[in-house]
This record gives C-alpha cells, sequence and structure tokens, in this order.
C-alpha cells in the first residue's frame, strides 16, 4: 500500500488513535503522523510507544499542514477541539473522528467546518477494555467494520478517500445515515455496556452484604460483564449523553421484555423462558456464521495476535 | 493421585458429565466410570467420544453399586431420576449434583434419599457456552470453584472425601449454606444470564427492522451477551424455575439501580454515570487479582488448553 496521506493528525492517542497509527505504519499509508493529547504525561507515554513521528500537547499545532485529522478523543471534548482547530484546518483536507456517536458529532463539529474541508464523521466498531497510548495495536481493526456518516453534501471523492484509508487499515466500510447509525449502536454498543455497567453496580451494592463472594464465584457468566464494564468511563459518559434518544428507546424495549422474562419466573411460566432462550442461541450461530467472533472461547475479542 | 472410588456413575453425559469424565482419568479417580442419558443418541455420541467405561439409557442400571453417583441433567430432572435411583442406591454411597441452584435440589432429590446414602449437593461454578457429550475436556474445572452445600446432619467424613474428590479434578472446594449459595449464584450467574438472554432477544426483535445489522456490527459488545445468551436452554430454564426467589429479589435492585441511570442519562447527569462506570471497573480489576480471569483478553473462559 503506497502513501494516502502526506501528514495524519490525530487528536487523540488512547487505544483508537494509537491503533490507528500502528495500523497506517503496518500499511505505510501516512508520510508523517502527528499526535495531540491535552495531557502531557500521555504525550510522554505515547513518545515512549513511538507510534507518532510528532507529539503536541497543542491541538491546533497538531494540526497544521495535516491533509486527515481525525477526532480520537472522547466525544464530549469534539466541540471545543473543533472551534480551536477550525482556523488552522488545511483547505482540502478531510476531518473525521472515531466517536461511537454521530448524531451529535455532527451537530457539535459541523458548524465549525470551514469552507473547503470535507467533514466525514467515522465511526470504528472496535475495541478492548484497555485504554491509553499503550493499549494500540496495528491488528485492531482488521476484519471489523467502520461506518461513515457523510453529511449529504459532502464530495463523494473524499468519501472514497476516507473509505479506502479505512480499508487500507483493515476494516470493511459502510457508509449509512447517522441517525440511523446511532439507533443500530444503541442496541448492539450502547445498551450492553449500559445494562454491563449496571448489574456490575447492583453486585457491588450486594457485595457488601456477601464479603468477596461475588468476586471470587465470578466465572459463572458475571467476570464476561466486568470484561464490558471496564471500558474508559469518559468516553462511555460522553456516549450515553450524546445517544439520548436511541439509548432512552432501546432501553424501554429492554425494560418491558425484561419485566414479562420476570413474570414468567414469578408465575413458574417455562415455555416463554425455554422460547427465548433458545431463540437467542441462534442468534449466536449468526454472529459466527458472519465471522464476527467464533464458536470456540476468546477468539476474535480484538487481542494482541 | 490414586484411585478414590470404584465406580462411580454419571447421570447426564453432557458438558459437565463429559468434563468430570475426562478429568476423572486425567486423576485415576475412578476404578469404573458409568454414565447415563436418557436419549440413546446422547449415549451413543458419548460412547463414540469414549470417555464412560459403560454407557446406560436406564439410570438404575447405571447406578448399580456405584461409590459415587452425580447428577448432572437438568435440575429440573433430578426429582424423578431421584424417585427412580432410590431403591438401588448402595448404603455408604455418596448422591452428588452438579446442578447450578441448590436448595431446590435439596427440596426435590432430599426426600428419596435411602438411610445410610450420603447426600451431598455439589456445583461446580465452571462451564462454556458449547454443550453435549463432545463439549467436555478436562481442564474445564481447574482452578475454578465448586462449592459443596451439604445438610447440617451429614456425615463430615463423607463431605471430606467430596471435597478431596473435587479437588482432584482441579477445583478450588468452598462449603456453604444452600440458601447463601442460591443467593451469590443469582448474582454472579442467574441474573446475568438472564439479562444477556433478554437483551438478545430485544435486539433480535429490532431487527426485523434493521436488516441484518445488530449481527454485522455486533463487535462493539452485542456479541459477548450473545455468548452468555447461547448456553443450554433446558438448563437455564430450570434454574430460573428453580431459584426463583433470589433471582427476583436480585432482579428487584437491578431495575431500580437501571431506572436511576436512565433517569441520569434522560436528564443529563453526567456525573452519575462517571462514578459507577470508574466504580466497575476497579472490581474489574479485583476480578483479575482474584485470577478468576486475566487482563489480556479471551483468557480463562474453560477453552480447551
Amino acid at each position: 500500500m503506497s502513501e494516502m496521506f502526506a501528514k495524519v493528525a490525530l487528536l487523540g492517542v488512547g487505544l483508537i488513535g494509537s491503533s490507528m497509527a500502528h495500523a497506517m505504519r503496518r500499511a505505510g499509508l501516512a508520510g508523517h503522523i502527528a499526535g495531540y493529547s491535552h495531557r502531557i504525561e500521555t504525550v510522554d507515554l505515547a513518545r515512549t510507544v513511538g507510534f507518532a513521528d510528532s507529539l503536541y500537547t497543542d491541538a491546533a499545532a497538531c494540526v497544521k499542514d495535516a491533509d486527515l485529522v481525525v477526532l480520537c478523543t472522547p466525544v464530549g471534548t469534539f466541540k471545543a477541539l473543533a472551534e480551536e482547530i477550525a482556523p488552522v484546518l488545511k483547505p482540502g483536507a478531510i476531518l473525521s473522528d472515531a466517536g461511537s456517536v454521530k448524531g451529535a458529532v455532527i451537530r457539535d463539529v459541523g458548524p465549525f467546518v470551514p469552507e473547503g474541508v470535507h467533514f466525514i464523521p467515522a465511526h470504528p466498531i472496535a475495541g478492548t477494555e484497555q485504554s491509553g497510548p499503550t493499549a494500540g495495536f496495528a491488528e485492531l481493526f482488521d476484519g471489523r467494520w467502520c461506518i461513515l456518516t457523510p453529511p449529504e453534501e459532502t464530495d463523494p471523492q473524499a468519501v472514497a478517500k476516507l473509505k479506502a484509508f479505512w480499508e487500507a487499515l483493515g476494516s470493511n466500510v459502510e457508509v449509512m445515515d447517522a441517525h440511523r447509525h446511532d439507533l443500530v449502536l444503541a442496541i448492539t454498543s450502547h445498551v450492553p455496556h449500559l445494562i454491563a455497567y449496571n448489574i456490575v453496580g447492583t453486585a457491588d451494592d450486594l457485595e457488601n452484604v456477601t464479603e468477596g463472594e461475588v468476586i471470587k464465584y465470578s466465572a459463572g457468566g458475571f467476570r464476561d460483564f466486568t470484561r464490558i464494564a471496564a471500558s474508559d468511563p469518559t468516553m462511555w459518559r460522553d456516549i450515553f449523553l450524546n445517544n439520548k434518544e436511541a439509548v432512552l428507546e432501546v432501553l424501554g424495549r429492554f425494560g418491558e421484555d425484561l419485566s414479562a422474562l420476570q413474570r414468567a419466573i414469578r408465575w413458574g411460566d417455562g415455555e416463554t423462558l425455554y422460547n427465548l432462550f433458545a431463540r437467542t442461541r441462534a442468534i449466536r450461530r449468526s454472529i459466527i456464521d458472519a465471522g464476527q467472533d467464533t464458536a470456540s472461547p476468546n477468539f476474535g475479542r480484538g487481542e494482541k495476535k
């Protein structure tokens, strides 16, 4: 793969930003990779790992002359960052992001995008429960989906270029409407995370009674929830605050369905329970068939290879 | 390890029964391993794998002369099985089980246990989402906990023998009250499974609208729930029907906590969200410290080694 951008600026060098840098290097996609964090400790850590050609605590300095700028910080920071970098964005550059919500990103960033800059929101659906500049690895995006949600008036050539870029990082790419993205992600990612956080919290409150037993016997299912509930707290707070409508819609449905199960347990209605459990098992098989996980435990979770 | 029982009868040769057989062979614990399933197809499949010395579709024939009998079928079958085998249980034998609920097992099996037979309910906390005679492997119990819940009047020597047996299978063993077991497992295993089944069902209903997208983008968190929600439907139906009280208690708390989170999202209360997410991350670290999972993805899920 040959160089696609002379300079790429990554605003944010945590799990996603650092993994993008590693994957860009693997494929030789960028002439120069610039990284930014507002924390000097993070910049120092990123320097130690060595995936960036230059590092900054000043976002405007980082994006200067960049042909591709990607916001990789928690989405709650996007509005202020966009305002800060807007005056120095290079004409013809692509401005993108890696946020897990898309409607709010268009709302927050869109108004600051200068004429001549191509604004194309993106969401690579990949991750682990690790975070920070040391957590990244080149294979994170391999075989995973990346969704682009360009506003209607976006230049198709710029969209095609960003699509090719993500494919070169290892992803499959899909283009869809931001509103649809936010609903699909609410069910496949946001609400599952909220539920995992919630059950771990419920267990922790109960734990005061049961003295360490929750930890000790976690292999019965609970530990899989703790894995999900160990994801970055700031990132996830921002996701829920910025995909409120879709998350509340899906949560409402989840609550109704759970009440029905609760009722089935109370009244000893084994048939309702069995029918659901048999149906969900079939969905698992569909995911394995779609290549998004495998039947053997522990593969396909974005692990280092 | 030397032979502990001249004959062990496993009533049920699915994931747990077949794994017990493999682990007994690894340690040389049994002179003869007899297996039972009410389905001839399962017996034939078990014969192909070859972990049992004899196989039966008649439970009474299987337990004849056995020094240790373990019920490894779904707990909903225990009452009928206990009634069937009671007349032929060998005096001095230990009768145990591997069910995920313990109060209901004492209620269902206890009345049939003949004088002179030691009834010691047990629950190995280990499993995968696979099931059937081909799913078992010798390492399933290594480093996992097994909880014994002997009724108060049980012979301490028999309890010590069963404890040594499970330790020889690779487990850590804990003795506790059946009621406490059922509450601890409701939070660490039963309610997490119910929630996973429920969210996968909710997503499946929504799926009719979103055309395969739920499957496609499952790497964002959802697929971890489908893994849990792929567990054996009959086994789990029986667990919920037989641990009703504790499951409903924990579900009630879970629902209250989820309502509070839902409210925080609706009103944009980021602090409440952040505080919970930071707290649950710490619990994850405790589980890793306790050796019940590791920080690297995909280890410790009971995989074949």
